[in-house]
């Protein structure tokens, strides 16, 4: 098995293309050039968020703590706040990220293979 | 999408022929009959550990509170507190739960169809 303590997860700025304000990146569980599953921590600062996005293997969002926001095209949006959970079907595009005046924690568990980036940003309109 | 807030997780016993000792399951992501990510919220009670068994498409435990241990056939032995994450891989035989005087409470994240359960307790001697 591989193991990641706490410790030991390197941290890094989550990429700016993909991102709006200022994110985090922390591999927990990497299992490489497979499309076994892949833990990533992400830490938003106030207003951060992703652009629109989905996921071959949809997507599964655990929130850590702070308060946060999660939305797709259809018109569902979730407040997301320590120990919910939300589950994104293969496919749907939609975007995560912390609420305008607090940071925001989640775990993203994905499989299947990489993310499919939209060279969407996500508007103040569709944050707000 | 599909949301599972904190306060609407339904908790109960995990089942007795897998585990020794007392723990709980609840459901947090479950896309049903399909190889998607599952996730599952694990407390355990002090000194309670699954029985030995693997997955299909292997496995990430990422610790959240507590003190617990996780551990394979090829005598990889790991602690597991807040913030620690195990990925197992695919078959891989293992065991995971609290430490004696601690309990312990883990997301387990799966994919790729149901866990496989050997007959095999963890007995005193392998779990001290």
């Amino acid at each position: 098995m591989d193991f990641t303590s706490a410790s030991s997860i390197n941290w890094g700025p989550a990429p700016d293309e993909w991102f709006t304000g200022k994110a985090w990146f922390g591999s927990m569980a990497d299992p490489g050039d497979t499309e076994e599953i892949v833990v990533l921590g992400v830490g938003f600062e106030p207003g951060a968020r992703t652009h629109w996005h989905s996921h071959p293997g949809g997507q599964v969002l655990h929130c850590l703590s702070g308060y946060g926001l999660v939305a797709n095209e259809d018109g569902d949006r979730h407040a997301l706040t320590p120990g919910d959970t939300a589950q994104i079907p293969p496919g749907e595009v939609h975007w995560h990220g912390a609420a305008p005046d607090s940071p925001m924690f989640h775990l993203s568990i994905t499989a299947g293979g990489p993310t499919a980036w939209t060279d969407r940003p996500v508007t103040e309109d569709e944050y707000a």
